[in-house]
């Protein structure tokens, strides 16, 4: 097999923990399967020499910035590579521009282009395990670049694409995917399997594991991903799709998303482009306008809810009261999203009476509802936010 | 103008001082030169690195480790090109690759073949700055390399052969080169002119200023050499060729050389190829053989002296052990070599005469003497050292 293994920022966080990461490269080595590794800068690396550059400039020049960040993966490919060949696991470390990763001339948030995979196919062939240092690239006129936050996980999807390989492991701190956030249902199951789409809405809804870009690139590369932790041999969670996954359970998780705000405007004018001007505003101020109900208004005025992120909230509000587009605006600040993801829902009815009629015993209000073909998402007080999950967790028997 | 400016790892060791670095590099193009910076790692960051890597192997692979140590130079080549472009000084940061500076394929000392201008004299005429990564090219075969220790020094010197600059400045911690080691002599004074040779020689007799590898490429790119401090406004010392210094003193310095220990072989066998043997094995064993003095002998042996620096004297002794080339070896580590250097004594006679007559005059007995056409040295007792420069430094009237 041809394995591309990705470590982030804490799996390479000392050099202990790069001991550890070059153990099992080696172990997998020895297997026979051949071996790519992407990885992260130690963590905390990144950051510090962000700190510097703010140290001189509140708006650094980003052809620098991306030299600078870039460094920090270096160290680790470079540091990993060496501790491999001590093992008789013979090892290039390879940056970017060697692994043949070129990007756009977006500096700081570089889209990949393609892959040119000579060269990795030429070390391979000569048994060597290749180690990438994640995040970043080359331009096409040869510049370096970054590929922003979660660039390291792009970097090895990426190259796992190219290369086709047989799986593509990103290794974090955390077992896998799991039902529900542990930390408020314990009973939360880690999941063998999941597919793309529900990843996309878990990600989404506030799961840290991975990023969206990151599995909607796997998803279009069709690889097949695998979340799992550096610090222990559990199997994790295999992300890939649909058709792969054999058993669709009805819902595969339970998310609640704390950082929510609702803004709602009574007594819109019901008239054509309104609702554009709206969203077309808070777009430009860069805000991720999530759930949107409009209802049906009388006397020619309308009324429009949405929700933003919580942080987000300030800006929106701003760029609302100087375009006044309603006789009265409310934020509420008050709410979460609680969200019910799963495939199996494609092909089942009732799976969202279910969640209503739980939220119904529980004595819970929904104040919002919004659904999509895999999912339910409804917005709650944000008292109810933790009791919400659990009874939706066991009302559809995740933790069996 | 154009100005080529090197600061090493002291004068960009912290952040406040990167910024003292880009003030004097505004205010030097706010002059109207066109300005090259070439920068070291932040100091301590090397030997970091180093450390991280030997914990992981005793002997780590050198590709991995070119690429693990220039990062350091991108870092603080990143930063203040950060910093300039902040005070309206419009910089960009090459790494050595991009500064066009090719080298051969032996990593971690590495020498440079050619340097490409192309990109930096496109820059030059759009009127930025470039701020170089120090330390560091690519092989001809595009791997990262770097030029070993001193090496900033030497893309420096390089560069401004290259871009036929009017001026290498050195930034260190120290004013420039002095007649003799202030912390001996109080009265020691700063030189305004030196010449390539007589710098070589102070170099090689332990003035810490500059390595005679950068030095040697200045004088063969003709290249006007300036160290001086990067923690104030002395105006340093210009480090040229001969004819370019009208003045010449008779004595330009006195050096001090701790570092040796003499070894005495008595009774070798006078024979062709005898020294040959012995020194082709030091040698091997790389072993800097400095001082070399055989006498007349008679009964068909002769005896030879030499002097080896004192932190090889124990390799050096092994090696002759094995060797065996004479009756009788001795070894003496309580010396020390001083010198006294100037080209002015290439046209004057009695300058040797006055050394021999200083170390008289203070009963210094001299144990060995070996000139060259600017320098004289001898061999003391340790004891009589720094006695000894104090000596000559007034003899030759170097405090005036």
């Amino acid at each position: 097999m041809l394995i591309v293994q990705k470590y982030g920022g804490t799996s390479v966080g000392t050099l202990e923990r790069i001991e550890a990461v070059a153990q099992r490269v080696a172990k997998t080595r020895a297997e026979g399967h051949d071996v790519v590794v992407v990885v992260s800068a130690m963590s905390g690396e990144t950051n510090k020499l962000i700190e510097y550059a703010e140290y001189f400039s509140k708006n650094p020049k980003q052809r620098e910035m991306d030299m600078l960040l870039s460094s920090g993966e270096r160290v680790t490919s470079a540091l990993l590579a060496i501790a491999l060949t001590e093992k008789n696991c013979p090892a290039v470390a390879f940056s970017g521009r060697q692994a043949g990763i070129v990007t756009d001339e977006v500096h700081t948030k570089a889209r990949i282009d393609h892959i040119d995979t000579k060269r990795m196919k030429e070390d391979l062939k000569a048994g060597n395990v290749i180690v990438v240092a994640g995040f970043q690239g080359v331009t096409l006129s040869g510049e370096v670049s970054t590929l922003g936050r979660g660039g390291s996980d792009l970097s090895a999807v990426a190259v796992a694409g190219a290369l086709e390989a047989d799986v593509c492991e990103i290794y974090t701190d955390v077992d896998g995917v799991y039902t529900t956030d542990p930390r408020i249902e314990p009973k939360a199951k880690k999941l063998d399997k999941i597919s793309y789409e529900e990843m996309l809405e878990l990600a989404s809804l506030g799961a840290k594991v991975l990023q969206n870009r990151s599995v909607e690139l796997a998803k279009k590369l069709n690889v097949n991903l695998v979340t799992r932790s550096s610090f222990n041999d559990n199997p994790g969670t295999l992300i890939t799709k649909e058709e792969n996954i054999m058993e669709q359970p009805l819902v595969s998780g339970v998310a609640l998303d704390r950082n929510q705000a609702r803004i709602t405007l009574r007594g819109v004018t019901d008239k054509p482009g309104i609702a554009a001007e709206i969203f077309t505003t808070l777009a430009n101020c860069n805000i991720n306008v999530d759930m949107i109900i409009q209802n049906v208004g009388h006397d020619g005025t309308t009324n429009l809810g949405f929700t933003v992120p919580e942080n987000e909230l300030g800006i929106a509000r701003k760029a609302i009261d100087e375009l006044q587009p309603a006789n009265t605006v409310e934020y509420d600040s008050e709410i979460v999203k609680v969200s019910v993801v799963g495939v199996g829902m494609k092909s089942h009815s009732g799976v969202a009476s279910r969640a209503f009629q739980t939220m119904a015993d529980e004595g819970i209000n929904i104040e919002m509802i919004s659904t999509s073909e895999i999912k339910i998402s409804m917005v709650v007080h944000r008292k109810y936010g933790e009791l919400a999950v659990r009874a939706l967790h066991k009302a559809y028997g995740l933790e069996e």
